[in-house]
């Protein structure tokens, strides 16, 4: 089944609920007409067609191979073409800055791309995805030199980038890093060590690869105070000398079989320090906070396809009748689709992914905004709403990216087993995703643990501000009593951990998990009520797309009676505390 | 990891909670004594670990193998060796009838095995599983000349068995069957048709393979009214002649590579009627009802085996320090065990397994009950539990075995995803338990649609009256007002289907599966309830292994905190109706 771009979905979203297309209102985002961000959508829409999906299946058979001879990588089959082909789009340089050739676009399309992308085949996705936080790394933290150096190959495409940070004895805890930074004469410095799960470390869709590595210092304390950042390009610019970096080998995996995951041995390859010594955790976590939005719109793009797939199957699998009496009278039996449990499936993988999409486009749009607005109290408002959704949006869509796909398998039956259908696939790939870029339970500790008390807990005030001004200024938002429920629910969580967790931080690791789905749900929901009084405000009106916009008042009517209620459990879950977690010693595991 | 069989937790269930001790002062069990129970579960235990476990990995990674030219099946390298073993040491014959040369041992002990060898490895189980359901099949309806002439060989494991169900149009609906059965002179029928998705319908385990096969008799009515069931061996039994079944190709699937899954063409095979002509579909219930208790095994089986993995693996991996303080301050970091959020997903594995374990073996001894118990009203009343929850562990120990495999891959981050640790398998080869034997939309749609309208309503009230009776005995049963709640819970969803659907058959197809998983975790409570009284009991009595049962105390707990609360959602979900999951028409799906 070929992928269709959900384009309506996105220009409802984008033009009627979020107003991104007055972000061309603001001078930095001035060519980002409606009729460019359409024709985004539109384009995007069809090379994630017709270019990308046809390489996602091989990729998946074919997987990536490792000659140990060459210590090179082989992609699979037509990755290098279709890599080509993204490139010769300009997609690579969508939203990268003016300067260095990029398009300068706002960051919400690049979000639309993604999902698009990884849709239609996310191992290929995965190339440019580290290339971009690569780009906006060396782009925050470089020196001018640098920047000339690489930025431009970058974003053209025609180099791409990698995040080397884990090694094998540290993946969360990047104190324990062991990869060392010696200073060279020339002011680089030789630098040796292991690392390991390195995506596109090593591969044959461009000819350089520019690696980022955390190593440290001589003498570097030994904590994350100690990891500094350098530059280390396989092939260095200006001699075109080979860099000691080198392919040990490929980790073999449930999915993404068509993303090269390396073991990278660095053999006294020169790098070059990017930002201050012992700084680079903060340059790392800005190609990590960008990352984790980009792995959120991966389980979003997995769900997409999956509902795709199993929507077509549900429609043409005949077998049964409905149980009102016969739908399909002239045939054997009825389609699937008559069924209440299926649609019940089917209703869910909707409305969560319109929902899901919805949170991080409306993440994206702040992230716009706490760059470009004029006035400085929007810009920290918006910054405030994407410090505190990222790990939302990573955790949230990757979970439910997944138990959708799983949901789209279920559909299927038997069918959705085999490798003859693309659902086991876009499972296994989409595992993944809530492990990488910090594991699911590492963002919760994130937003629990960090993002709750910046600034004496701003950042979540910011959140209930938005909310209950929509409320406010909205007497007749649909299912208004729900929304002021979940918020209510949110807020007696919120209250609890700020009671509960700063005399005992174990309370914040037990709240954690159940405390960002709890936030999830309820932005969501604020969304919800958003889209339905939107649809609900353009059918008075007698305009638009009448089936979508009635499909988003049965969808808003199905998320709040048939998924919002999970918040009374989160909340119950959260407020029980830590006791049961913590009273088990070391003999209760397996007695 | 070596597997270790759950020995501790199955005594304390078996023995000090359920009472299945005492089944062998029951004429037909009298040789089940505690002792030859405690026996089985050590032997099971080192077969399993020793003999079966060291069979899965290989299994995935060869799958079996077709032959084209001969149409045979080869089954992974060490199977047939591992199988031998399993026939030599008697277990293919537990529960089999005496008379055919079976152990005549109780049911629960079946559900005992069938839980270890799908720990250790699922596909080789799946050979001698499919095997048991045609023992029982041909002991209920056959002729005593089929039956002498199959069941002892079936039940010494000397052959195995299949069950020939699906065609490529139809699964679910099995009226559309078009393979046909046509009388030959002698009293046999001639075969002919394709059956897919046959598990074991050719492989090199065993030299004969006895195929039941649902096929239609000349003139028989085209729904589930006209289907016969026949038995068709791959060798004739009087002659030795090979009998014309063939294999046609095997399907490639996302997990279970070691079953093999068979296309199965039938080209003019003798067969025989089993049972009267047209009657098939019961029969076929027969070899269904069993196959689908033991398919809930199989999801424990392997959440199981996640769990132990899972747990020790977080018990080496150091990484980062308590949020209390460290608590291993000689090494670089703490194992990973100390954090929350990880013991989150350790406590939810352990403690909704055992909880599953407690339902199977509950409903496994219910089921013994049926069949030997002196007394016809508690024949009775074990008989209505046992219809009631078949569904019910099939659903919800697949769905929760799924669920909590994936959980144990979660806690190894990266690892998890890689094919170096045995999660990633666990997961693939799970999938599928959440739909064969009937997906699991299909076992919520049995319950509700069905078993709880049977004999006007009987069963869901023996089930009501054997939680509450437990409650007026047990007046200090712990977690009781959460219990009372959740039973308040069930009996308000119940109270509303019963209003509800009587009159639109799509309100009971929309309760079924929130209504399923309402159940699920209100038998699970009542069995947390009654396991945590053993333990404080035995814990005052100052006996036992104190941490096993200090253990269940706190395994109750957080399930009363943090598990059963979701019920709150299933009611809301069951009583807010159908009305969401019916508004769309065909052209809101896609807009």
């Amino acid at each position: 089944m070929q992928y269709q771009a959900p384009a309506n979905d996105l220009r409802f979203l984008l033009f009627d609920v979020l107003g991104v297309d007055r972000l061309h209102e603001l001078e930095k985002y001035a060519d980002a007409t409606p009729d460019l961000i359409s024709a985004v959508i539109d384009e995007a829409g069809k090379l994630a067609a017709e270019v990308i999906q046809p390489t996602n299946q091989v990729g998946d058979r074919q997987g990536c191979q490792y000659d140990p001879e060459t210590r090179e990588v082989t992609t699979p089959d037509g990755f290098r073409e279709a890599y080509t082909r993204f490139v010769e789009g300009g997609w690579t340089a969508l939203d990268a800055p003016l300067q260095y050739g990029g398009q300068g676009l706002p960051h919400t399309l690049k979000f639309v791309v993604d999902e698009m992308v990884c849709s239609t085949n996310l191992s290929l996705g995965m190339y440019p995805g580290l290339t971009h936080g690569a780009i906006t790394a060396l782009y925050a933290h470089g020196s001018e030199e640098l920047k000339d150096t690489y930025l431009e190959k970058l974003i053209s495409g025609q180099w791409t980038g990698t995040m080397c940070l884990t090694e094998p004895q540290c993946g969360t805890d990047l104190g324990l890093i062991r990869t060392r930074a010696t200073p060279n004469d020339d002011g680089s410095y030789a630098i040796e060590g292991t690392k390991i799960w390195i995506t596109g470390g090593e591969h044959d869709l461009v000819d350089n690869i520019v690696h980022l590595v955390l190593a440290k210092l001589p003498g570097a304390p030994d904590t994350t105070k100690g990891i500094s950042l350098f530059v280390v390009p396989k092939v260095l610019a200006d001699s075109g000398d080979r860099n000691p970096v080198f392919c040990g080998g490929l980790e073999h995996k449930m999915g993404i079989k068509g993303s090269a995951t390396c073991v990278m041995n660095f053999e006294g390859a020169r790098g070059w320090l990017v930002g201050e010594p012992n700084d680079g955790m903060r340059a790392m976590f800005t190609m990590m906070n960008e990352a984790r939005l980009m792995v959120g719109m991966q389980g979003l793009g997995l769900a997409e396809m999956a509902y795709q797939e199993s929507l077509g199957f549900a429609r043409e699998r005949l077998q049964s009748r409905s149980p009102s009496g016969p739908r399909n009278p002239d045939g054997p039996a009825d389609p699937i689709i008559v069924h209440p449990d299926v649609r019940r499936m089917l209703m869910r993988q909707k409305v969560l992914n319109e929902g899901m999409r919805a949170l991080a486009l409306f993440t994206g749009h702040k992230l716009d905004l706490s760059v470009a607005h004029g006035d400085g109290s929007v810009r920290e408002s918006a910054d405030d709403l994407v410090q505190l959704l990222t790990p939302v949006v990573k955790s949230f869509l990757t979970d439910e990216g997944f138990n959708n796909a799983n949901t789209g398998l279920q559909v299927l039956g038997g069918s959705g087993f085999t490798t003859d259908w693309p659902l086991e696939q876009l499972v296994r790939d989409g595992r993944i995703a809530r492990i990488y870029e910090g594991t699911n339970g590492i963002q919760a500790m994130d937003l629990v643990g960090r993002k709750l008390g910046l600034k004496g807990g701003q950042l979540v005030r910011t959140l209930f501000t938005e909310m209950t001004s929509y409320l406010k200024e909205n007497p007749q938002a649909p299912h208004r009593e729900e929304l002021k429920g979940a918020i209510r629910s949110l807020e007696s969580a919120t209250v609890w951990i700020a009671s509960n967790a700063p005399g005992d931080p174990e309370q914040a690791g037990a709240a954690a998990s159940p405390y960002l789905r709890l936030m999830a749900l309820t932005v969501i929901a604020y969304l919800w009520s958003r889209m339905a009084g939107v649809a609900q405000a353009q059918l008075e009106a007698g305009g638009g797309n009448r089936p979508l916009l009635e499909g988003k008042l049965v969808s808003a009517r199905f998320y709040f009676e048939k998924l919002l209620p999970e918040i009374q459990w989160l909340q119950q879950d959260i407020e029980s505390g830590k006791d049961s977690l913590m009273a088990f010693g070391d003999d209760h595991w397996s007695a």
